[in-house]
């Protein structure tokens, strides 16, 4: 399970070069800084779209760690541009790509933990479950709609990718 | 994994009540109706609010009726309040309560079509990671993104929900 639901993961993390070009030609087109979407926000309290793209790395590379005990690759946050966001998610796509089923072995006997939860533990399948995918979809969803709302030219296939689909 | 993941999906759906309580609160608190909620959207092109739970509802609702075979009860998508809605919602949340471990027996070896697909398959694994999750999860963000968009205060752990942490 573990294996199959990161490879859908890193899939997604794949079609933000779609949503990025479709906001590189947005921007040519009406002739403003393409960066600019990037500090933009649906609600005063929530995070700007350059955020949601490095939480949404964020949640699969650690999550894959957590659950893995695999070092992810340190990444400081200080992407202020298109450009680097799209090194951002290609060093997260080649982390996940490194991926074995073997590196999930023992994963059921395993917890997991983090500093805000005051000691407390989850198991790995259900931190998976309940934390992982939820926030891995509630960020990459919300820079979504962050594009959608401010005009960007994206649809549901640039949002599911290529689906496994064959001739019966 | 298809039980333990409709399981969580099932919890989400159950979030919906929290954040309609919470609409209802702002509805109350600025004195507008709260149903007008329902026909806002971030883009003139994307579905607003009731739409989009309808469709967390539905994929939800479908995914698990295509997969399993057990046939699921029919919405027609009328609702035009959240009193309609939380009806709508906790009938999903009722039919995936009943679906057991043995429904999803033989998934492996069934497959899952759809009129638009123009003929082609997808198996129940490759649709449930592909389609379903990413599907369900988009609209179930896009309905949050909605709301936070338009005041209702909403935060991420209505988001979550409870999760299954405990001391080591």
């Amino acid at each position: 399970m573990y294996l199959e639901i990161f490879g859908q993961i890193k899939k997604q993390l794949g079609q933000f070069d779609k949503w990025f070009d479709a906001a590189e030609a947005l921007a040519a087109s009406k002739g403003f800084n393409v960066n600019v979407l990037l500090d933009l926000r649906l609600s005063p309290d929530q995070f700007p779209l350059a955020r949601q793209i490095q939480v949404a790395c964020d949640t699969a590379k650690l999550g894959a760690s957590r659950i893995t005990g695999k070092e992810a690759p340190a990444q400081p946050d200080t992407e202020k541009t298109f450009a680097e966001l799209r090194d951002r998610v290609r060093v997260v796509v080649a982390y996940l790509d490194g991926l074995t089923a073997a590196d999930f072995e023992g994963a059921a006997a395993r917890t997991v933990t983090q500093p805000r939860w005051e000691g407390k533990v989850m198991s790995c399948a259900d931190y998976f479950i309940e934390h992982v995918t939820p926030n891995f979809y509630f960020h990459f969803a919300h820079a979504y709609a962050i594009l959608r709302h401010n005009g960007v030219s994206i649809g549901k296939r640039d949002y599911l990718g290529a689906l496994s689909q064959r001739l019966p």
